[in-house]
């Protein structure tokens, strides 16, 4: 059913894939570094499994292997990042360092992309700034699978956020999630299983509640994280409303409805009303608000607090947001990246057709 | 049951409560428009019912009637501003000022508040931001009444996040919730009515879910948005932490636990990391991204779209965030305010003792 593959074996099939399709030595590296962080963290919905992808979406036309990166409009706090139609894995990185530049002259560098395409998991980009003593903020709208509050039609992503706080002596605090009940790749592992969702996760094309997680391919949508309106999916609908805007209008990217599909196949949109998706980054200096060394010092406080908060009966403790991802890390690291067979075979039909050695 | 009073009857009585309790007149009159805000669009948990819960805070020593507001530390897109102790409905304003000259200049102004008190609704101070062309940030933590995901006990606020976004010809995006399932102004509606509350609102003391609007007086918590870990529990939980760390750890105000309770009878917590209750505020000049037309035109744009996404069966239509407040403001300009006896009769005590003219 899977096989086990060192980071090193992925690395090096990842990168010459990319290299292959035309990227340089640099994009191929950084690419294949974000894309395999969601493998390490395991987010696997977001990391080799969508390798291919982003390949059909390169031989359709969509992603341009050598973008002109490039700011068309800042002040000293902000930037808009056109993404020349690259890879979002590559752009996403060269936006979230715009935003630490500005930071550390402005205190805080807030960057909106245009003209870009999916980029990996959004808890990689902020956390770019956790080095720099600084909090990183990441969002992303993404492909209409998602229905608003009172709504059969699909009008949204699942339009992510990553926020990532630096501590001391404790692990950073790193939040990344969809602002859906579930994302969608937890809906991709049930379809694989053919097994049902719980309820509050779909609903069917005519809006009720369904358990079938192979709604969303008969014209179903995912729900707001709240799922109904009595349990506050309008605030989930809000949330992934306030993303697409921070990062498509305010950017001049394709929103709501009209944001480019990830699927190849997927015709686009007609009429779109900005170039290519769109993601906003930002940044805050922590020194621009207290010292770095009481922050820290609180941020210990603050997380050792609640990892001792008293837990429910059945439940071992409180987790800290990026504990589950830091924890498999750790595991991956030592013991290797498994990868589902469906993957697998995927993954050599494009090593035969690119002709680039298969994972070995 | 109610009463309905008009706007000018209530503002004449609030000040003078204000006043009473030695704010000056321009203090006075500012609190009142704030707390007022939340009674014009319907969130009556917010408004004049609270205020002798002010006062008592004020008897209490809590709050400082003139306080020193003050920037402690700056950057030219941040500020921690120290509110004396003060009535947040005066501090908020003065921070989301200071974040509103900041951005005017550096194209987004951040502000991080320590020493501040209940400000009201979130929406309003987001709100400011609109006549300058700026989308406005508001946040605030608030006394622990949540417990994170797979805990018991109470950690967090409910600490809400408002988001204004300003369009052209249509009306303003104003996103404005709290990061639980449930506010807890909707649940004192159901204590009230002593009616039972839908599932996943609230959990009982050893961590059940449970229907009981009193829970809370029972050492029961509120659930962040999401209800359980299933539905997204640890989505919530995560924006309610993010909205503590902003707010408090940023600021040096007290955070998670020992956030400075709003009823006065409860005895603050001991061992405060930090001065009284945080907010945090942002400014974005939206010509800092793109022209103000353009963008305005794209808002237009996406607010159309939306408001015609197909219908779900039994539903009219689909709502923009700050539709139902906006509404009711319509609504209640013209014909007055209703208050509930209960409230009415707190606030004959409360004029009867501080010696004010009572409504009229």
């Amino acid at each position: 059913m899977q096989h086990t593959y060192s980071y090193q074996s992925l690395y090096s099939f990842t990168s010459s894939v990319f290299t292959r399709i035309g990227c340089d030595e640099q994009a191929a590296a950084l690419a294949t570094k974000v894309l395999l962080s969601a493998d390490m963290r395991g987010i696997d919905s977001h990391g080799i499994a969508r390798l291919i992808g982003y390949v059909r979406l390169w031989e359709a036309g969509r992603i341009n292997a050598t973008p002109k990166i490039c700011i068309t409009h800042q002040t000293p706090s902000t930037a808009v990042v056109d993404g020349g139609s690259g890879l979002g894995l590559v752009v996403a990185p060269y936006a979230m360092n715009v935003a630490i530049e500005k930071a550390k002259i402005a205190g805080t560098g807030w960057v909106s992309v245009k003209n870009s395409n999916h980029f990996g998991i959004a808890g990689y980009h902020a956390m770019m700034a956790l080095d720099h003593d600084m909090i990183g903020i990441a969002m992303t709208n993404a492909s209409a699978l998602v229905a608003p509050t009172f709504s059969i039609e699909r009008m949204l992503g699942t339009n992510p956020i990553a926020v990532a706080i630096p501590a001391g002596n404790q692990p950073s605090f790193v939040a990344d999630f969809a602002t859906t009940t579930a994302a969608n790749g937890k809906l991709e592992i049930l379809q694989r299983k053919n097994s049902p969702t719980p309820e509050g996760w779909v609903q069917d094309q005519v809006g009720n509640s369904t358990t079938d997680a192979h709604a969303l391919k008969k014209q179903g949508a995912l729900l707001p994280l709240g799922s109904d309106r009595e349990h506050g999916s309008h605030k989930g609908y809000a949330l992934g409303s306030i993303v697409d805007i921070f990062s498509a209008v305010l950017s001049g990217a394709s929103y709501g409805p009209w944001a480019p599909p990830f699927p190849a196949y997927v015709p686009m949109p007609p009429d779109m009303p900005g170039q290519g998706l769109g993601h906003f980054f930002g940044a805050m200096r922590i020194d621009a608000f207290r010292t770095s060394e009481e922050f820290k010092e609180h941020m210990d406080n603050w997380i050792a607090r609640f990892r001792t908060a008293t837990p429910a009966p059945g439940h071992e403790k409180v987790l800290i947001p990026g504990d589950p991802e830091r924890e498999m890390e750790k595991i991956r690291t030592i013991e290797g990246i498994p990868i589902v067979d469906s993957v697998i075979n995927e993954l050599k039909e494009l090593a035969e057709k690119l002709e680039v050695d298969f994972l070995s």
